[in-house]
Protein backbone atom coordinates (compact mmCIF):
# COMPACT_ATOMS: atom_id res chain seq x y z
CA UNK A 1 0.00 0.00 0.00
CA UNK A 2 2.68 2.41 0.69
CA UNK A 3 5.13 1.10 -2.16
CA UNK A 4 1.80 1.85 -4.36
CA UNK A 5 1.25 5.29 -3.05
CA UNK A 6 5.15 5.58 -3.30
CA UNK A 7 4.50 4.46 -7.15
CA UNK A 8 1.42 6.96 -7.62
CA UNK A 9 2.60 9.78 -6.59
CA UNK A 10 6.34 9.53 -8.30
CA UNK A 11 4.46 8.77 -11.33
CA UNK A 12 2.27 11.84 -11.35
CA UNK A 13 5.38 14.30 -10.00
CA UNK A 14 7.62 12.71 -13.51
CA UNK A 15 4.45 13.19 -15.59
CA UNK A 16 3.61 16.80 -15.12
CA UNK A 17 7.91 17.50 -14.86
CA UNK A 18 7.73 15.41 -18.47
CA UNK A 19 4.63 17.49 -19.74
CA UNK A 20 6.19 21.09 -18.56
CA UNK A 21 9.50 20.58 -20.22
CA UNK A 22 8.23 20.19 -23.32
CA UNK A 23 6.40 23.41 -22.88
CA UNK A 24 7.73 26.68 -23.71
CA UNK A 25 10.89 27.47 -21.33
CA UNK A 26 8.98 30.20 -19.38
CA UNK A 27 6.40 27.64 -18.21
CA UNK A 28 9.04 25.74 -16.37
CA UNK A 29 9.79 28.89 -14.28
CA UNK A 30 7.04 29.26 -12.23
CA UNK A 31 7.50 25.01 -11.05
CA UNK A 32 10.91 26.09 -9.86
CA UNK A 33 10.15 28.98 -8.13
CA UNK A 34 7.39 27.28 -6.23
CA UNK A 35 9.41 24.29 -5.89
CA UNK A 36 12.56 26.87 -4.42
CA UNK A 37 9.86 28.40 -1.96
CA UNK A 38 8.80 25.27 -0.75
CA UNK A 39 12.38 23.64 -0.06
CA UNK A 40 13.56 27.16 1.23
CA UNK A 41 10.62 26.69 3.89
CA UNK A 42 11.91 23.01 5.09
CA UNK A 43 14.81 24.40 5.10
CA UNK A 44 14.51 27.36 7.42
CA UNK A 45 12.34 24.55 9.72
CA UNK A 46 15.40 22.20 9.56
CA UNK A 47 17.69 25.49 10.75
CA UNK A 48 15.20 26.36 13.61
CA UNK A 49 15.68 22.44 14.76
CA UNK A 50 19.71 23.07 14.85
CA UNK A 51 19.16 26.17 17.32
CA UNK A 52 19.77 28.54 14.16
CA UNK A 53 16.18 30.64 13.97
CA UNK A 54 15.85 32.65 10.87
CA UNK A 55 12.37 34.86 9.53
CA UNK A 56 10.10 32.27 8.37
CA UNK A 57 9.84 34.09 4.51
CA UNK A 58 13.45 35.50 4.30
CA UNK A 59 15.22 32.81 2.48
CA UNK A 60 11.82 31.74 0.81
CA UNK A 61 11.53 35.14 -0.65
CA UNK A 62 15.25 35.94 -1.34
CA UNK A 63 16.00 32.95 -2.86
CA UNK A 64 13.33 33.87 -5.90
CA UNK A 65 15.44 37.38 -6.18
CA UNK A 66 18.24 35.16 -8.64
CA UNK A 67 15.77 32.78 -10.62
CA UNK A 68 13.39 35.67 -11.35
CA UNK A 69 16.22 38.13 -12.20
CA UNK A 70 17.19 34.71 -14.35
CA UNK A 71 14.21 34.33 -16.01
CA UNK A 72 13.89 38.49 -16.65
CA UNK A 73 17.23 38.28 -18.94
CA UNK A 74 16.27 35.77 -20.58
CA UNK A 75 12.64 35.78 -21.87
CA UNK A 76 12.52 39.35 -22.10
CA UNK A 77 15.74 41.09 -23.10
CA UNK A 78 17.30 37.73 -25.00
CA UNK A 79 20.13 37.45 -22.72
CA UNK A 80 21.56 33.96 -22.80
CA UNK A 81 22.90 31.73 -19.74
CA UNK A 82 26.76 32.38 -21.00
CA UNK A 83 25.45 36.30 -20.18
CA UNK A 84 24.37 35.81 -16.86
CA UNK A 85 24.37 38.55 -14.22
CA UNK A 86 26.07 37.63 -11.07
CA UNK A 87 25.45 40.69 -9.49
CA UNK A 88 21.72 39.29 -9.43
CA UNK A 89 23.32 36.93 -7.35
CA UNK A 90 24.76 39.43 -4.83
CA UNK A 91 21.49 40.59 -4.46
CA UNK A 92 19.53 38.38 -2.48
CA UNK A 93 23.53 37.85 0.03
CA UNK A 94 22.75 41.63 0.11
CA UNK A 95 19.49 40.89 1.45
CA UNK A 96 20.85 38.25 4.15
CA UNK A 97 23.59 40.66 5.09
CA UNK A 98 21.66 43.40 6.18
CA UNK A 99 19.01 41.11 7.69
CA UNK A 100 22.23 39.83 10.12
CA UNK A 101 23.53 43.30 10.93
CA UNK A 102 19.73 44.71 11.99
CA UNK A 103 19.13 41.52 13.62
CA UNK A 104 18.62 41.97 17.50
CA UNK A 105 20.44 40.12 18.48
CA UNK A 106 22.49 40.43 15.05
CA UNK A 107 24.53 36.19 15.29
CA UNK A 108 26.81 34.71 13.34
CA UNK A 109 25.65 31.31 12.48
CA UNK A 110 21.80 33.02 11.02
CA UNK A 111 24.04 34.95 8.27
CA UNK A 112 26.31 32.05 7.51
CA UNK A 113 23.49 29.63 7.17
CA UNK A 114 21.36 32.16 5.43
CA UNK A 115 24.73 32.74 2.62
CA UNK A 116 24.53 29.32 2.92
CA UNK A 117 20.92 28.77 2.66
CA UNK A 118 21.08 30.77 -1.12
CA UNK A 119 23.69 29.11 -2.48
CA UNK A 120 22.08 25.94 -2.41
CA UNK A 121 18.33 26.60 -2.98
CA UNK A 122 18.78 29.17 -5.36
CA UNK A 123 21.82 29.56 -7.51
CA UNK A 124 21.85 26.01 -7.41
CA UNK A 125 18.00 24.74 -8.27
CA UNK A 126 18.22 27.93 -10.90
CA UNK A 127 20.65 26.35 -13.11
CA UNK A 128 17.57 24.15 -14.66
CA UNK A 129 16.10 27.57 -15.78
CA UNK A 130 19.49 28.13 -17.20
CA UNK A 131 19.97 24.95 -18.97
CA UNK A 132 16.12 25.18 -20.51
CA UNK A 133 16.96 28.54 -22.07
CA UNK A 134 20.33 27.14 -23.91
CA UNK A 135 19.81 28.84 -27.28
CA UNK A 136 19.02 25.73 -29.45
CA UNK A 137 18.24 23.11 -27.12
CA UNK A 138 15.81 20.34 -27.16
CA UNK A 139 13.45 19.31 -24.54
CA UNK A 140 14.49 15.43 -24.42
CA UNK A 141 18.04 17.04 -23.92
CA UNK A 142 16.21 19.01 -20.47
CA UNK A 143 15.01 15.84 -19.46
CA UNK A 144 18.53 13.95 -19.73
CA UNK A 145 20.12 15.24 -16.38
CA UNK A 146 16.02 14.65 -14.39
CA UNK A 147 16.16 10.87 -15.97
CA UNK A 148 19.90 10.67 -14.90
CA UNK A 149 18.82 11.03 -11.36
CA UNK A 150 15.88 9.52 -11.07
CA UNK A 151 17.47 6.33 -12.71
CA UNK A 152 20.28 6.58 -10.43
CA UNK A 153 18.08 6.94 -7.47
CA UNK A 154 16.02 4.15 -8.17
CA UNK A 155 19.38 1.99 -9.03
CA UNK A 156 20.82 2.82 -5.52
CA UNK A 157 17.62 2.19 -3.96
CA UNK A 158 16.38 -1.33 -5.61
CA UNK A 159 20.14 -2.93 -5.84
CA UNK A 160 20.61 -1.91 -2.60
CA UNK A 161 17.72 -3.28 -0.74
CA UNK A 162 18.86 -6.18 -2.85
CA UNK A 163 22.45 -7.16 -3.01
CA UNK A 164 23.29 -4.31 -0.31
CA UNK A 165 25.41 -5.70 2.98
CA UNK A 166 27.90 -3.04 3.44
CA UNK A 167 27.17 0.45 5.04
CA UNK A 168 28.11 3.56 3.27
CA UNK A 169 28.10 5.88 5.71
CA UNK A 170 26.76 6.75 9.24
CA UNK A 171 25.35 9.89 8.24
CA UNK A 172 22.45 7.55 6.20
CA UNK A 173 22.25 4.27 7.66
CA UNK A 174 20.49 2.86 5.29
CA UNK A 175 22.66 3.81 2.17
CA UNK A 176 25.12 0.97 1.20
CA UNK A 177 28.12 0.49 -0.61
CA UNK A 178 26.19 -2.19 -3.05
CA UNK A 179 23.74 0.65 -3.31
CA UNK A 180 25.86 3.26 -4.29
CA UNK A 181 28.16 1.43 -6.82
CA UNK A 182 24.68 -0.21 -8.46
CA UNK A 183 23.41 3.41 -9.10
CA UNK A 184 26.17 4.45 -10.57
CA UNK A 185 26.75 1.68 -13.20
CA UNK A 186 22.86 2.10 -14.45
CA UNK A 187 23.42 5.79 -14.72
CA UNK A 188 26.13 5.06 -17.28
CA UNK A 189 24.42 2.17 -18.67
CA UNK A 190 21.56 5.02 -18.76
CA UNK A 191 23.70 7.97 -20.15
CA UNK A 192 25.20 5.93 -22.77
CA UNK A 193 22.02 4.82 -24.04
CA UNK A 194 20.25 8.02 -24.05
CA UNK A 195 22.62 10.20 -25.21
CA UNK A 196 24.04 7.86 -27.94
CA UNK A 197 20.30 8.13 -29.38
CA UNK A 198 19.86 11.61 -28.96
CA UNK A 199 23.47 13.15 -29.43
CA UNK A 200 25.47 10.72 -31.73
CA UNK A 201 28.17 13.62 -31.50
CA UNK A 202 28.58 13.59 -28.44
CA UNK A 203 30.66 10.13 -28.15
CA UNK A 204 30.46 7.00 -26.23
CA UNK A 205 33.40 8.07 -23.54
CA UNK A 206 32.13 11.47 -22.77
CA UNK A 207 28.34 9.83 -22.61
CA UNK A 208 29.97 7.36 -20.16
CA UNK A 209 31.87 10.02 -17.72
CA UNK A 210 28.68 12.20 -17.76
CA UNK A 211 26.92 9.10 -16.24
CA UNK A 212 29.61 8.75 -13.54
CA UNK A 213 29.89 11.56 -12.82
CA UNK A 214 26.37 12.59 -12.29
CA UNK A 215 25.71 9.21 -10.65
CA UNK A 216 28.07 9.67 -8.42
CA UNK A 217 27.48 13.57 -7.83
CA UNK A 218 23.64 12.59 -7.23
CA UNK A 219 24.03 10.61 -4.24
CA UNK A 220 26.35 12.87 -2.68
CA UNK A 221 23.96 15.42 -2.67
CA UNK A 222 21.25 13.33 -0.96
CA UNK A 223 24.33 12.84 1.73
CA UNK A 224 24.77 16.26 2.08
CA UNK A 225 20.85 16.98 2.79
CA UNK A 226 21.15 13.73 5.11
CA UNK A 227 23.41 15.55 7.03
CA UNK A 228 21.59 18.48 7.62
CA UNK A 229 18.37 16.28 8.18
CA UNK A 230 20.73 13.49 10.83
CA UNK A 231 21.72 16.68 12.66
CA UNK A 232 18.11 17.86 13.34
CA UNK A 233 16.80 14.82 14.47
CA UNK A 234 14.54 14.46 11.29
CA UNK A 235 14.14 11.80 8.50
CA UNK A 236 12.55 13.81 5.97
CA UNK A 237 11.88 17.70 5.10
CA UNK A 238 8.61 17.56 5.70
CA UNK A 239 5.26 15.39 4.81
CA UNK A 240 4.43 17.55 2.25
CA UNK A 241 4.75 14.37 -1.08
CA UNK A 242 3.56 12.26 1.51
CA UNK A 243 5.80 8.39 0.76
CA UNK A 244 8.23 11.09 -0.94
CA UNK A 245 9.06 13.52 2.05
CA UNK A 246 9.19 17.33 1.29
CA UNK A 247 9.59 19.27 -2.09
CA UNK A 248 13.63 19.33 -0.32
CA UNK A 249 14.01 15.49 -0.39
CA UNK A 250 12.68 15.23 -3.62
CA UNK A 251 15.11 17.39 -5.28
CA UNK A 252 18.12 17.24 -2.60
CA UNK A 253 19.93 15.33 -5.75
CA UNK A 254 18.60 17.16 -8.44
CA UNK A 255 20.54 20.22 -6.69
CA UNK A 256 23.64 18.90 -7.67
CA UNK A 257 23.19 17.03 -10.68
CA UNK A 258 21.23 20.16 -12.82
CA UNK A 259 24.75 21.99 -12.25
CA UNK A 260 26.89 19.72 -13.21
CA UNK A 261 24.97 18.69 -15.92
CA UNK A 262 25.29 22.58 -17.20
CA UNK A 263 28.75 22.47 -16.93
CA UNK A 264 29.70 19.48 -18.69
CA UNK A 265 27.36 20.07 -21.03
CA UNK A 266 28.02 23.89 -22.16
CA UNK A 267 32.00 22.63 -22.08
CA UNK A 268 31.02 19.43 -24.94
CA UNK A 269 28.68 21.66 -26.70
CA UNK A 270 31.65 25.04 -26.64
CA UNK A 271 34.48 22.62 -27.90
CA UNK B 1 53.38 55.87 19.27
CA UNK B 2 50.60 53.68 18.58
CA UNK B 3 49.10 56.42 16.23
CA UNK B 4 52.50 56.91 14.41
CA UNK B 5 52.97 53.05 14.10
CA UNK B 6 49.67 52.43 12.84
CA UNK B 7 50.02 55.41 10.25
CA UNK B 8 53.53 53.91 9.58
CA UNK B 9 51.92 50.68 8.32
CA UNK B 10 49.18 52.07 6.84
CA UNK B 11 51.34 54.12 3.99
CA UNK B 12 53.60 51.60 3.69
CA UNK B 13 50.32 49.61 2.99
CA UNK B 14 49.34 51.79 0.39
CA UNK B 15 52.16 52.04 -1.25
CA UNK B 16 52.86 48.71 -2.25
CA UNK B 17 49.25 47.93 -3.60
CA UNK B 18 49.12 51.52 -5.60
CA UNK B 19 52.39 50.15 -7.15
CA UNK B 20 51.05 46.71 -7.73
CA UNK B 21 48.46 47.81 -9.98
CA UNK B 22 50.36 49.95 -12.26
CA UNK B 23 51.76 46.57 -12.50
CA UNK B 24 51.12 44.16 -15.21
CA UNK B 25 47.54 42.64 -14.33
CA UNK B 26 49.56 39.16 -13.36
CA UNK B 27 51.55 41.46 -10.32
CA UNK B 28 48.55 42.08 -8.81
CA UNK B 29 47.46 37.86 -8.78
CA UNK B 30 49.89 36.61 -6.23
CA UNK B 31 48.85 39.32 -3.78
CA UNK B 32 45.44 38.71 -3.95
CA UNK B 33 45.87 35.08 -3.68
CA UNK B 34 48.12 35.54 -0.28
CA UNK B 35 46.10 37.93 0.88
CA UNK B 36 42.93 35.24 0.72
CA UNK B 37 44.93 32.39 2.24
CA UNK B 38 45.83 34.46 5.02
CA UNK B 39 42.50 35.74 5.63
CA UNK B 40 41.01 31.93 5.34
CA UNK B 41 42.85 31.37 8.33
CA UNK B 42 42.17 33.53 10.37
CA UNK B 43 38.61 33.17 9.50
CA UNK B 44 39.01 29.47 10.46
CA UNK B 45 40.68 30.60 13.61
CA UNK B 46 37.39 32.75 14.45
CA UNK B 47 35.13 29.68 12.96
CA UNK B 48 37.30 27.87 15.85
CA UNK B 49 35.99 29.98 18.19
CA UNK B 50 32.69 29.44 17.52
CA UNK B 51 32.89 25.82 18.26
CA UNK B 52 33.03 25.17 13.94
CA UNK B 53 36.20 22.88 13.64
CA UNK B 54 37.25 23.12 10.18
CA UNK B 55 40.69 21.57 9.24
CA UNK B 56 43.32 24.49 9.36
CA UNK B 57 44.11 24.36 5.76
CA UNK B 58 41.04 23.58 4.18
CA UNK B 59 39.10 27.01 2.82
CA UNK B 60 42.82 28.48 2.99
CA UNK B 61 43.60 26.14 -0.19
CA UNK B 62 39.92 25.55 -1.24
CA UNK B 63 39.33 29.58 -1.72
CA UNK B 64 42.57 29.10 -3.98
CA UNK B 65 40.61 27.19 -6.57
CA UNK B 66 38.42 30.35 -7.70
CA UNK B 67 40.93 33.06 -8.33
CA UNK B 68 43.46 30.71 -10.08
CA UNK B 69 41.09 29.49 -12.33
CA UNK B 70 40.16 33.43 -13.40
CA UNK B 71 43.79 33.93 -13.36
CA UNK B 72 44.49 31.35 -16.09
CA UNK B 73 41.23 32.26 -18.15
CA UNK B 74 42.30 35.65 -17.97
CA UNK B 75 46.33 35.24 -18.59
CA UNK B 76 46.50 32.31 -20.52
CA UNK B 77 43.39 32.08 -22.24
CA UNK B 78 42.50 35.30 -23.33
CA UNK B 79 38.73 35.23 -21.77
CA UNK B 80 37.13 38.37 -20.00
CA UNK B 81 35.24 38.88 -17.01
CA UNK B 82 32.25 38.85 -18.79
CA UNK B 83 32.51 35.29 -19.87
CA UNK B 84 33.80 33.75 -16.75
CA UNK B 85 33.03 30.23 -15.87
CA UNK B 86 31.08 30.07 -13.32
CA UNK B 87 32.11 26.09 -12.51
CA UNK B 88 35.30 27.15 -11.23
CA UNK B 89 33.12 28.48 -8.36
CA UNK B 90 31.84 24.99 -8.20
CA UNK B 91 35.01 23.10 -7.52
CA UNK B 92 35.89 24.56 -3.87
CA UNK B 93 31.90 24.07 -3.18
CA UNK B 94 32.53 20.32 -4.36
CA UNK B 95 35.86 20.24 -2.21
CA UNK B 96 34.28 21.20 1.13
CA UNK B 97 30.52 19.41 0.41
CA UNK B 98 33.15 15.88 -0.44
CA UNK B 99 35.03 16.78 3.26
CA UNK B 100 31.48 17.51 4.97
CA UNK B 101 30.72 14.35 3.75
CA UNK B 102 33.66 12.10 4.62
CA UNK B 103 34.43 14.06 7.93
CA UNK B 104 33.88 11.94 11.24
CA UNK B 105 31.36 12.80 12.55
CA UNK B 106 29.88 14.57 9.58
CA UNK B 107 28.39 17.82 10.73
CA UNK B 108 25.72 20.37 9.36
CA UNK B 109 27.67 23.75 10.88
CA UNK B 110 31.08 22.66 8.84
CA UNK B 111 29.34 22.34 6.17
CA UNK B 112 27.11 25.53 5.77
CA UNK B 113 29.95 28.02 7.54
CA UNK B 114 32.60 26.49 4.51
CA UNK B 115 30.14 27.20 2.04
CA UNK B 116 29.87 30.96 3.49
CA UNK B 117 33.85 30.87 3.96
CA UNK B 118 34.00 30.16 0.03
CA UNK B 119 31.86 33.13 -0.92
CA UNK B 120 32.91 35.47 1.48
CA UNK B 121 36.77 34.87 1.14
CA UNK B 122 37.22 33.47 -2.93
CA UNK B 123 34.56 34.64 -4.65
CA UNK B 124 33.88 38.44 -3.03
CA UNK B 125 37.80 39.21 -3.07
CA UNK B 126 38.17 37.79 -6.72
CA UNK B 127 36.60 40.53 -7.61
CA UNK B 128 39.11 42.19 -7.81
CA UNK B 129 41.56 40.10 -10.18
CA UNK B 130 38.24 40.68 -12.56
CA UNK B 131 38.31 44.55 -11.79
CA UNK B 132 42.12 44.79 -13.40
CA UNK B 133 41.51 42.34 -16.11
CA UNK B 134 37.92 44.12 -17.55
CA UNK B 135 39.02 45.17 -21.00
CA UNK B 136 41.09 48.46 -21.51
CA UNK B 137 40.75 49.22 -17.96
CA UNK B 138 43.18 51.90 -16.72
CA UNK B 139 45.38 51.30 -13.59
CA UNK B 140 44.06 54.69 -11.72
CA UNK B 141 40.32 53.40 -12.44
CA UNK B 142 41.16 49.84 -10.36
CA UNK B 143 42.48 52.47 -7.81
CA UNK B 144 38.71 54.06 -7.56
CA UNK B 145 37.43 51.54 -5.54
CA UNK B 146 40.29 50.72 -3.00
CA UNK B 147 40.95 54.68 -2.51
CA UNK B 148 36.92 55.22 -1.97
CA UNK B 149 36.96 52.48 0.88
CA UNK B 150 39.98 53.86 2.55
CA UNK B 151 38.60 57.47 2.26
CA UNK B 152 35.31 56.31 3.80
CA UNK B 153 37.38 54.22 6.78
CA UNK B 154 39.08 57.22 7.46
CA UNK B 155 36.62 59.55 7.59
CA UNK B 156 34.06 57.51 9.35
CA UNK B 157 36.79 56.65 11.85
CA UNK B 158 37.98 60.59 12.02
CA UNK B 159 34.90 62.52 12.26
CA UNK B 160 33.51 59.21 14.37
CA UNK B 161 35.80 60.53 17.00
CA UNK B 162 35.58 64.20 16.71
CA UNK B 163 31.25 64.37 16.48
CA UNK B 164 30.18 60.83 17.38
CA UNK B 165 27.47 61.09 20.07
CA UNK B 166 24.78 58.45 19.03
CA UNK B 167 25.65 54.68 18.71
CA UNK B 168 25.80 53.12 15.47
CA UNK B 169 24.89 49.43 16.97
CA UNK B 170 26.17 46.78 19.44
CA UNK B 171 28.06 44.86 16.89
CA UNK B 172 30.74 47.71 16.90
CA UNK B 173 30.40 49.83 19.81
CA UNK B 174 32.58 52.43 18.70
CA UNK B 175 30.97 53.30 15.58
CA UNK B 176 28.53 56.27 15.60
CA UNK B 177 26.03 57.41 13.48
CA UNK B 178 27.83 60.76 13.19
CA UNK B 179 30.76 58.65 12.31
CA UNK B 180 28.67 56.64 9.40
CA UNK B 181 26.74 59.28 8.02
CA UNK B 182 30.64 61.62 7.67
CA UNK B 183 32.26 58.58 5.95
CA UNK B 184 29.42 58.34 3.42
CA UNK B 185 29.51 62.03 2.52
CA UNK B 186 33.21 62.08 2.26
CA UNK B 187 33.29 59.19 -0.03
CA UNK B 188 30.30 60.83 -2.38
CA UNK B 189 32.34 63.52 -2.34
CA UNK B 190 35.97 61.79 -3.47
CA UNK B 191 33.73 59.90 -5.75
CA UNK B 192 32.60 62.75 -7.65
CA UNK B 193 35.92 64.34 -7.63
CA UNK B 194 37.79 61.55 -8.63
CA UNK B 195 35.53 60.76 -11.48
CA UNK B 196 35.02 63.78 -12.79
CA UNK B 197 38.79 64.13 -13.31
CA UNK B 198 39.04 60.48 -14.62
CA UNK B 199 35.91 59.65 -16.53
CA UNK B 200 34.36 62.84 -17.15
CA UNK B 201 31.91 60.74 -19.65
CA UNK B 202 30.24 58.98 -16.25
CA UNK B 203 28.25 61.92 -15.23
CA UNK B 204 27.55 63.96 -11.87
CA UNK B 205 24.85 61.89 -10.56
CA UNK B 206 26.44 58.22 -11.28
CA UNK B 207 29.35 59.14 -9.94
CA UNK B 208 27.62 60.38 -6.29
CA UNK B 209 25.10 57.25 -6.56
CA UNK B 210 28.37 55.41 -6.68
CA UNK B 211 30.04 56.75 -3.61
CA UNK B 212 26.61 56.74 -1.80
CA UNK B 213 26.96 52.38 -2.60
CA UNK B 214 30.13 52.13 -1.71
CA UNK B 215 30.32 54.51 1.36
CA UNK B 216 27.48 52.52 2.62
CA UNK B 217 28.29 48.88 1.64
CA UNK B 218 32.10 49.83 3.05
CA UNK B 219 30.43 49.83 6.53
CA UNK B 220 27.81 47.15 6.10
CA UNK B 221 31.39 45.20 5.26
CA UNK B 222 33.10 46.15 7.95
CA UNK B 223 29.63 45.38 10.25
CA UNK B 224 29.40 42.03 8.69
CA UNK B 225 32.69 40.93 10.09
CA UNK B 226 32.10 42.57 13.35
CA UNK B 227 29.20 39.55 13.88
CA UNK B 228 31.90 37.31 13.67
CA UNK B 229 34.31 38.59 15.81
CA UNK B 230 32.10 39.80 18.15
CA UNK B 231 30.50 36.02 18.47
CA UNK B 232 33.96 34.92 18.66
CA UNK B 233 34.80 37.29 21.61
CA UNK B 234 37.67 38.95 19.65
CA UNK B 235 38.60 42.19 18.52
CA UNK B 236 40.78 41.81 15.65
CA UNK B 237 40.87 38.93 13.60
CA UNK B 238 45.07 38.50 13.93
CA UNK B 239 47.49 40.93 14.81
CA UNK B 240 49.53 40.34 12.11
CA UNK B 241 49.60 43.69 10.63
CA UNK B 242 50.24 44.95 14.41
CA UNK B 243 47.55 47.79 15.07
CA UNK B 244 45.77 47.38 11.72
CA UNK B 245 44.71 43.89 13.12
CA UNK B 246 44.38 40.90 10.79
CA UNK B 247 44.39 40.37 6.91
CA UNK B 248 40.93 40.38 7.25
CA UNK B 249 40.21 43.03 9.39
CA UNK B 250 42.41 45.00 7.20
CA UNK B 251 39.74 44.10 3.52
CA UNK B 252 36.57 43.56 5.15
CA UNK B 253 34.86 46.69 3.80
CA UNK B 254 36.86 45.87 0.48
CA UNK B 255 34.75 42.27 0.45
CA UNK B 256 31.67 44.60 -0.62
CA UNK B 257 33.15 47.22 -2.02
CA UNK B 258 35.09 45.80 -4.91
CA UNK B 259 31.88 43.48 -6.27
CA UNK B 260 29.80 46.42 -5.39
CA UNK B 261 31.93 48.73 -7.95
CA UNK B 262 32.55 46.19 -10.71
CA UNK B 263 28.88 45.36 -11.39
CA UNK B 264 28.47 49.19 -10.99
CA UNK B 265 31.57 50.15 -13.41
CA UNK B 266 30.45 46.91 -15.92
CA UNK B 267 26.76 48.45 -15.88
CA UNK B 268 27.01 51.61 -16.13
CA UNK B 269 29.94 51.16 -19.10
CA UNK B 270 27.92 48.70 -20.69
CA UNK B 271 25.10 51.16 -20.99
Amino acid sequence: MRFLRRTIIAVILIAVIVQIVFLPPIILVPLVLLWIFMASREFTALMQKLGVHLPALLLPLANLIFPVSLMVDFAFRGATPDSIHLSELMLPCAVVCLYGIFARPPRAPQLGYAVFGIIYLSFLPAHLIMIRYLPGIRPMVVLFPLLATWVNDTGAYGFGRWLGRHKLTPISPNKTWEGFIAGVIVTVAFSVIYLRRLMPSVGLVPSAVLGLVLGVIAQAGDLVESIFKREAGVKDSSSALSEHGGFLDRADSLLFTLPAFYYFFTFLVSR
